[in-house]
């Protein structure tokens, strides 16, 4: 399928590695095959819905809200056609309302750093080289992205992932340049 | 944000029932919290790593690629163009890459129907009602079509959720007619 990102996992056959896409699978394999569910809130826990749903609402939400945005100008819809406008009403949609929880909770899961945040900092770091996000006004966003980027654990993952990247561009409220291979 | 579907859960405090939206939020909420992780494949499975795969396939992969063609459609971009033609052959490796895994196993998981199937069968059943899929020559899984929706839970279901659509019609090559408000 020429997916991205991969795991391969060499653990329990080193001839014949297990291969596994889907970032949110990759995410759940580590966090509960051996991660001893770190990173994740148990069922019995008081905010266990509200890690699913943010957790799952970057791939199965903010994402595709943001790719159809991306995709209405790779197709030369203008900006001011009424398609474009409904596509960006969206991303506004969705970015305000991701605002709104981190300006309340210091985490998407309340007050616990959880893979919920993992899986949403990319949309607002990474994703940026592929489609303009301007932060003006989310506070909320922009405050968690200082909080999330000065993680060891991301200044490690970012090391190895993502050298050639910025991390001072990535967050800030203008964001990256564009890949120019984009082109905006 | 206005999604659907929403799970309501009153258990915890009648007065002010939890909301959760997020169709895999939702799923893994029941499985985890109230289903004793029923319909789903526990870490030290061998096939953990499948069922998480094709769990999180559903939502993360087909039906964004389906959404794709969709609004490719809607911006009335000719089937003879590039763009659709990109759009609609994405659509067919995905569909075969499914097609592929259900030929050689009963069930996405492997040998046991799992949330994974729950989650992938709605792309091949009712998004059909919103964006045609024509499974002409895609036996492995139109024999699971057949099997999923069978099954005695899928019929209680959809005579709840859906009952004004036919299941005959949902699951047959051709599919069900797209909805009128969106033409084709």
């Amino acid at each position: 399928m020429g997916a991205s990102p991969v795991l391969e996992d060499a653990t329990a056959d080193p001839s014949n590695p297990l291969m596994l896409a889907e970032s949110s699978a990759i995410a759940d394999y580590l966090i509960h095959k051996y991660g001893n569910g770190r990173l994740a809130l148990p069922p019995q826990h008081p905010r266990y819905a509200d890690y699913l749903y943010w957790f799952h609402f970057a791939n199965g939400n903010l994402q595709p809200t943001v790719f159809r945005r991306f995709m209405t100008r790779q197709f030369g819809i203008p900006t001011d056609d009424a398609r474009f406008k409904g596509a960006d009403e969206r991303v506004r949609t969705a970015v305000g309302w991701v605002d709104r929880r981190l300006r309340e909770n210091e985490w998407l899961a309340g007050d616990e750093f959880t893979a919920a945040d993992v899986m949403t900092v990319w949309c607002f770091t990474t994703m940026r080289v592929f489609e303009p996000l301007d932060l003006e006004g989310y506070e909320g966003i922009l405050k968690w992205l200082e909080r999330c980027t000065k993680r060891e654990g991301y200044r490690r993952a970012m090391a190895r992932g993502d050298p050639e990247l910025d991390i001072g561009e990535l967050v800030s409220v203008k964001g990256p340049k564009v890949h120019e291979a984009l082109g905006v």
